[in-house]
């Protein structure tokens, strides 16, 4: 059974009721970020019980040595870990000198908490009991800037509801964290300088080996009624803590509120010396701002993206909710600001799987922020690659490779690969092809080209250099063949002539050509750049064309079916239906060996290619495929659903579309995989976003025109999204009377709706 | 370059002259052990150099928590540890107070280590230089009895060689050690008790988790000119070290010894309340019957096993040198007097691999213990797995099997799989026919059948059950496959239809059900047992038989080849000769994908099947498989060469036979893997007995007749071995002149000799 706690809202998460065993789950759930940093939903005040502590800064990072059972050649020094970082939410309570703790006090009533999507603000509420007659009432709302992205503001009011009592305050900073996941118990930051002076406090730490400075910093103020109270300043230091304290008597009845402003500043953005000046800077802001201020700047930080990025969903209220968290989600994580960051797979929720950096970027978020953000977004998520190719060559060269060949990294930081199963990081090499795509997509959908000549040519080079070299020829089969992989579905390792990655290897090395011939004709300059660079000659790139002609693939001519590997055919094939349910999910109930030679399907894979190639084939062969993989299809992976959805919705399947949407929207929400304790599945949220856009919108582009294909589950009136083709806002809105696609941009834009061709003439924002 | 500083000697290691980068190799190749314990040659006194410290009790282990980079289902929770033991061979000396250390010295002079493996004893010789004025010459012999295999006997003798002084020697027991491999930094043991009293020491400690435990002892004796001194008794004793203490004033050239009587009792062997007086016993043994008596005893025992085991060969030193380091360092390692030990892969000589039982044992070793000792002792080995069938079915059952199927483990103590590549804990599942091999190999070569209505049988059940469960039936070919495996080739992993792997597979359900037709027909009462315990019933017995009769054997038929496995011709077939020697070997230069996507073999895979069912094939087909795969093998492995050896000898190719003889004979003594400083290679030592006793030998058993095809390598002017066959003893002599067999046994015995069949009669042994 999947948990059912959160409410049903359409702009809001909310939790009613304590219970302690929900607290690490709601932690994740309830994370705030803003794209440059993020913390798990962790309390304020000490909590004595079963939490799971967590606050990152986007972009800092530790390289912890590898740790493995059997070393094999190949495998990366270090795994580039996200850090939980100095913790800032600290805010200590006592009650007449008893601390204030969920675990520990007699009686927790009228608990709840909010994550206000709409507004971008995260508050959670309850009644503390200490004893019959003594009681507090806390509602702590907090919030981190999307304007002044290196600041935190909680507003933590405590009533006394039951007797008089004196409650003090200590607000904190705590650098000494560690991670969960740490391999050898490093110390991942070293301290180097704590300061508090009059009611601010500065720790500077550094990371140890990648020695980034942090300086995180808060200041805190006493309110009452709306009067800014005196307070002592300095408690304690040692050399992990600063601790402020405020005290102050209260009556029954009255109502004492603590403003923290805290954050980080760090040298990704500050020279090291600068950053004490650099925090004093924003806390100076803040306090002047106000409070009031700031929480309005915040909700319209958060309406704009909304205009831009919102789904409705009119009729389901779970759909509705689902959509939302999904979208929130991806805005708290990435906002597209800085080329140097990416989408960590969960974001700013949890530490799990390290690295900030999969193949889900290009394979499912850069369809969601250049639908929803500027186009510059997308481009500097194919930048990132870019700045990374001479990284992505040094991982091939370590394999073996040669020649300028690239293999970009399963999991990165910085370009260099940080995973250590030698099935996935050696073999799961299709990534490299989601590179290649990413570049195509782009061109695709915003018609700007010039990224080709200025990058991505360079980046598609090298790729095909790794396929050309990547491949065998089998003097058997008189054909080019790729083994030794692992596809999209990781429940087969070292498979020889997976569909997919066969496929696109072909595909990616054909793309080199094409676009090496498109920018020798337009762009004659970069041209010569990139040919004196890559030492790129005609024989060679004649001898990529002989690969990608004799490329093998693997087929069943009797079934008229692209064969996930070599040999699929001689599994034993039983649906999953018949499964007995004692076995589900695999990944947890069987050994490694036997789900390897089973014939389950972890997420899409041969699905995955007429994904991505969807105009290569006819709907018949999605449907024949899509009836032989999708039965032998397990599911365990959060980004397949989406891809299901899709490819259900394209073959008017719609309940099993429908049932695939509730999965990908709700597989957090309602803890599908059992795990979301460890933090949020962000990059599938993209794909949540596909599946209603792509799949019930139908969006495809076609001769450079926007198509939409529109489907309606039943169990809705009506659904509508946007989105940003270039540069023109297009407002899709389908019900069961119809579809209307409306522009908010400034020139006409061709559309081809259901399959009819108009022309849609620009409307004003709020018509 | 191999390593060449072992003295060529027929009888002993002799390494010549001072040289610290070599001190951890020797500690290996000096090794001493009686098959109950056994230490690495590391130096009794003070040593600040590098070097790796090694003392190991057989059948004491501890398991240590598994530690992986990422958890697959099904890895086992531990893995049991070869535990480095308390070390009981320390004797501090100190010259005038400054310590004996020979890195810390002057000068060290006539420097040289003997391992005399005639006689069973190491001897380590030098001079040590403090000054120009000073120098003292030790000569320190020590070995460990195998009349009283819980006695350790050292003689440290010291000559002031220069100048008058006092020495002084502070003989220690050491429980504070540790384990280099431990993977958690987990304390191996707890110390439970420390006795010093009289001349005697004694520390009593306990294993974590297996709680066993050890008692390991000293006493200490000062002789001079053949009296014994007087000298002082306790000097230090803390929680982990107890430390005596004896000095005396020599003047230049006189000589004082240090005798030291030491070993361990443990609760393998004793109740652990009687550990004390167990070791107390020890000790009055050892001092009343005296260092003189207790060397001639050893240098008995060892002839004994030289009488039947020795091989020896003219004219070729080397060979003759490697030969009987491997047999020496097999008996030292297992003599095949306890039925819970077994054969660890690296002996006592290092603790690398951990376990005691691989495959090896059944594929490599039963063999030689068979052929050189009593047949019990081999009826020992096999009932050790017997022992341990009820975790083999445990284990099976951890991945997913039923009825009684047994898997048994990769690597193990106590029956429990310990090891965690899944690559190779799961997928190396042809260990299991081994299992069954042994028990044929035993059956054949002893006449003893009683093993198999006794024991053997319900371990073949057991396997056949696996077997039966593991193959898939391919719809798509009609035949019963068996999906990803590993073979004995470890350089491919989770391929389909390993041909060794499937013929294996069918043998042995064979092999069950002609043993329980011939135990139902002449062993009733046992038949009944069996039947009762396994609930076998007929028509499970169908159903093993129809997967046998329809199992799929990959096979290129253009090339009249069985393919290693399935797709294996799709490779890049280049011979390893062509391949550039700075890619050799390739585990060190290859990233594992590389390795995995090439063809070549680690060791025999599809010539292993060659050589177990030599009798299925012709010699045609044996010369056609092995010119194909041969050329593909890199032997990285040091189970390879004794195999092809044995088939280049069969083959005529005498040669190559050689070459890989000696590869094999002296794999450790000239280090060919560059790693002897963590220990031997043990088990494979088995394999360069089997390639002269069945290579150049070319013993097989014909119709219950010990047949010899000899060959002689022209290196060589002649070579002998003995066998015990059936309780006979045979004596092989070939030389240029030819071949001469004699039997020394109470029966006249039927041989076939190069082709012709003859009865041989008694003679005597001194004939």
């Amino acid at each position: 059974m999947n948990q059912e706690y959160i409410k049903p809202n359409a702009w809001s998460i909310i939790e009613e009721g304590w219970n302690p065993g929900l607290v690490k789950s709601s932690e994740s759930l309830f994370s705030i970020g803003n794209g440059a940093m993020g913390q798990r939903a962790n309390f304020e005040e000490q909590y004595s019980g079963e939490t799971f502590q967590g606050s990152y800064v986007a972009g800092v990072y530790y390289p912890d040595k590898t740790r493995v059972g059997w070393w094999k050649n190949g495998y990366p020094e270090y795994f580039a870990k996200v850090l939980n970082a100095p913790n800032f939410i600290g805010i200590d309570v006592f009650i007449d000198g008893e601390p204030l703790d969920l675990h520990k006090v007699d009686k927790v009533s009228d608990y709840s908490r909010e994550l206000n999507m709409k507004e971008g603000w995260y508050e959670r509420t309850f009644i503390a009991h200490f004893s019959i007659d003594k009681a507090v009432k806390v509602v702590a709302r907090r919030f981190l800037c999307l304007e002044v992205d290196e600041l935190g503001v909680i507003n933590y009011q405590v009533t006394a509801v039951k007797g008089n009592m004196k409650i003090e305050f200590q607000p904190y900073l705590d650098a000494g964290i560690t991670n969960e996941d740490s391999n050898w118990d490093d110390a991942f930051w070293e301290i180097e300088e704590l300061i508090s002076e009059d009611h601010q406090a500065f720790i500077r730490s550094r990371t140890n080996k990648t020695n980034f400075h942090v300086c995180t910093f808060m200041q805190s103020e006493l309110v009452q009624n709306g009067e800014h109270l005196q307070y002592a300043n300095h408690l304690e230091q040692n050399n992990k803590v600063i601790r402020h304290t405020a005290a102050i008597e209260l009556e029954e009845n009255e109502t004492v509120t603590l403003r923290k402003y805290a954050g980080y500043c760090s040298s990704l953005n500050h020279q090291q010396y600068e950053l004490f000046d650099a925090a004093r800077k924003v806390l100076t802001h803040a306090t002047l701002t106000g409070y009031d201020v700031l929480l309005q700047g915040q909700i319209e930080q958060w309406a704009q993206i909304w205009a831009m990025a919102d789904i409705t969903i009119d009729g389901d209220l779970k759909a509705q909710q689902g959509i939302r968290f999904n979208i929130f989600q991806l805005n708290q994580t990435y906002l597209g600001k800085d080329a140097r960051l990416n989408i960590g797979p969960k974001g700013f929720t949890g530490e799990k799987y390290g690295g900030s950096t999969y193949w889900d970027t290009e394979a499912y978020c850069i369809p969601f922020y250049m639908a929803t953000k500027d186009q510059q977004v997308a481009r500097n998520l194919l930048k990132y690659r870019y700045e990374q190719l001479d990284k992505a060559i040094e991982n091939a060269e370590k394999l073996g490779f040669s020649n300028g060949a690239a293999l970009y990294p399963m999991v990165t930081m910085n370009g260099e690969e940080s995973h250590n199963e030698w099935e996935i990081t050696f073999e799961e090499i299709h990534r490299n092809g989601a590179m290649v795509f990413a570049i195509y997509n782009y061109v695709r959908y915003t018609g700007d080209f010039s990224y080709v000549p200025e990058m991505g040519l360079e980046v598609m080079i090298a790729i095909a250099r790794f396929w050309h070299q990547r491949a065998t020829f089998s003097q058997k089969a008189n054909k080019y063949m790729i083994l030794g992989v692992t596809g999209p579905n990781e429940y087969e390792n070292n498979v020889n002539n997976n569909w997919y990655t066969n496929y696109l290897a072909k595909w990616c090395i054909n793309q080199a050509l094409e676009n090496l011939d498109k920018v020798k004709d337009g762009y004659d300059d970069d041209y010569k750049r990139i040919i004196g660079l890559t030492h790129l000659s005609g024989s060679e790139t004649a001898s990529w064309r002989e690969v990608a002609d004799q490329m093998y693939e693997p087929i069943d001519e009797e079934l008229g079916i692209y064969l996930q590997q070599d040999g699929f055919l001689d599994k034993e094939i039983i649906p999953v239906e018949e499964l007995d349910s004692k076995h589900r999910p695999i990944n947890q109930k069987w050994s490694w060996d036997r789900i390897l030679r089973s014939c389950y399907i972890k997420q899409a894979d041969v699905l995955q290619g007429f994904y991505f190639f969807e105009d290569h084939f006819t709907k018949q062969e999605l449907e024949k495929h899509f009836d032989f993989y999708e039965p032998l299809t397990v599911h365990e992976s959060s980004l397949s659903p989406c891809v299901h959805s899709i490819q259900a919705a394209k073959l008017d399947r719609m309940d099993q579309a429908y049932e695939f949407y509730l999965r990908t929207s709700r597989l957090d929400l309602d803890d599908y995989n059992k795990e979301v304790e460890e933090g949020c599945h962000i990059t599938s949220m993209a794909g949540t976003w596909m599946s209603i856009v792509e799949g019930f919108g139908g969006l495809k582009i076609v001769d450079d025109k926007p198509s939409f294909e529109t489907k309606l589950p039943e169990q809705w009136d009506g659904f509508s999204f946007k989105i940003n083709f270039r540069n023109q806002i297009l407002h899709v809105q389908v019900s069961k009377s119809g579809t209307e696609v409306i522009t908010y941009g400034t020139e006409p834009v061709d559309v081809i709706i259901n399959g009819k061709e108009i022309t849609l003439q620009p409307q004003l924002i709020n018509a």
